[in-house]
């Protein structure tokens, strides 16, 4: 019987592959090194497409016990077509089919998804989003994404590009944004500005956010003031969001999450004090509950939503 | 045969009554005069009920030609259940059964809708958002309101509170708004406070805001100037909203939207140069179509969604 799917979560650094059976469990993983085959789309699916056949035969299973394969990439990703068009940071990725690239090697039906929407995913039936129909899903990293559950179901735009959150702006005339744009979100609170700031709060060359929670955790008040800022200015993003999109969970993941003992507390009552009455009293923040597994298990949630979608069509 | 929907407009000073036909077209309106009914819910509730009857006889019109009644409300409205939670500017009116009431009095189905929901969903059908699947439809006037059309649905909110763009805060340190929230976009564009700003720059005690316009017309700077920072407070907010929902269209209604001719541009203008690139390139500002007809023509609409989603639901 068809139950088992495989996930593949292709990211900057690792690309990483599981075999994900009905309850949502991972059950099976593999993982490659993204660098190795960054020079040549075609080797990087060459490689995927082995080790996805390598799973199989490891895991002591058939073909015919998956039900199909959940691809999820950075960048911009026509889902419906099954087209990646574009990743910023893995060169040579512009309008690939790839869903028909993997079908036809794979003989096994094939979805592709933003990676943000696919932890989305993940997260909604799996991790910390379970059972509700309004839902933000913030990641926090290097970049700050984020995908939307809206009246049960991904949003995805126009155009597929919707959820950049990361780039609502918080001031008019805020710093220039690596998307052109000014004053956004990230550009107060992605990885690289956070460093940038801690480093000159504790006047050092360069200092690791990991050990800014440390320092917070032994209650170094700069420490704790500079997750405090963090936060708000994240509640105040998502003050807007709650306003516009009255969500019950906003689900908050990535690397900078790790420090949501300084963080979320901040946030909640930042949205509490700004956000309009009703929308103010039905929201709860929700730290991520799948980790670096999000994006494979959201792989699951992703082929029966479009194998199902099918169907639909079909009747 | 069943044709005909009854629409109601409920506003702080008129209430609109019309009978819409199969082509979005009012054929007959009414009107009535709110303040008269202020003081009583079931006053208020009594005088619609009664010139709907009227109408049903002025028309020559009978119950059988009729579909339903669709009701636009100021305020919180749970549409599901038929019921007004509250309206912010009528007294009275907490958890009111309006659907039941109109239903056991009228004997015909009605439904209720919140009032700026109501604009969208005609404006969506019969106006500036024909044939799109993803728009939002802000209204500036006293208050500055939004409806969003997503994947080809009203989306309402988890609270059916969805839609309050103008309280996106377009500075972490903005002016405190009435929502108790800062810096939203209301408390930089709504009604009152462009008048106050017009006051001051152009040095009069009070100047309403078509004679700001008028005298953009003639040609004068500080009006021109004027209303081209008023809208790139507008886009500013915009830019948010198109990086979060990537939508295809953004519709423009209310009375501050009569200044298209000196806001339009520079809004469309701040959101190409401050939004994403996909998000950027996909969407079009356009004037809303219905004027002051579509909480009425949005009726029929939220009519027949309603009986098509009541359809589903017994498959």
């Amino acid at each position: 019987m068809k139950k088992y799917i495989l996930g593949v979560d292709v990211g900057g650094t690792n690309i990483k592959l599981g075999v994900i059976d009905k309850t949502g469990s991972i059950i099976s993983r593999s993982r490659l090194d993204t660098k190795s085959y960054i020079r040549s789309k075609n080797k990087l699916i060459e490689a995927v497409i082995t080790e996805i056949n390598d799973m199989f035969s490891s895991c002591n299973l058939k073909k015919s016990h998956f039900v199909g394969v959940g691809i999820g990439l950075p960048g911009l990703v026509d889902p419906i077509n099954g087209i990646v068009k574009f990743l910023p940071n893995i060169p040579g990725w512009k309008n690939v089919p790839l869903k028909k690239i993997f079908e036809k090697q794979l003989f096994l039906p094939a979805y592709i998804e933003n990676d943000v929407n696919m932890i989305t995913l993940g997260e909604w039936k799996y991790g910390a989003g379970k059972g509700v129909s309004d839902m933000i899903c913030l990641t926090l990293g290097t970049g700050v994404g984020s995908g939307l559950i809206l009246d049960g179901k991904l949003y995805r735009g126009a155009g597929y590009a919707a959820g950049e959150l990361g780039h609502i702006p918080l001031n008019e005339k805020g710093p220039q944004c690596g998307c052109k744009g000014y004053g956004c979100l990230e550009s107060y609170v992605g990885n690289q500005r956070l460093q940038e700031r801690a480093a000159k709060i504790f006047k050092r060359k360069q200092i690791v956010l990991e050990e800014v929670t440390d320092l917070a955790e032994q209650g170094n008040l700069r420490a704790k003031e500079f997750w405090q800022e963090t936060a708000s200015h994240i509640g105040n993003a998502l003050t807007g969001v709650v306003n516009l999109l009255n969500p019950t969970r906003i689900v908050i993941g990535g690397g900078v999450s790790d420090a949501h003992k300084f963080l979320f507390k901040t946030i909640e009552k930042t949205i509490k004090n700004r956000a309009m009455k009703v929308q103010a009293s039905m929201f709860k923040i929700v730290k991520a509950k799948l980790g670096g597994d999000g994006g494979i298990i959201g792989a699951r949630v992703l082929v029966e939503d479009m194998k199902s979608l099918k169907r639909k069509k079909k009747e």
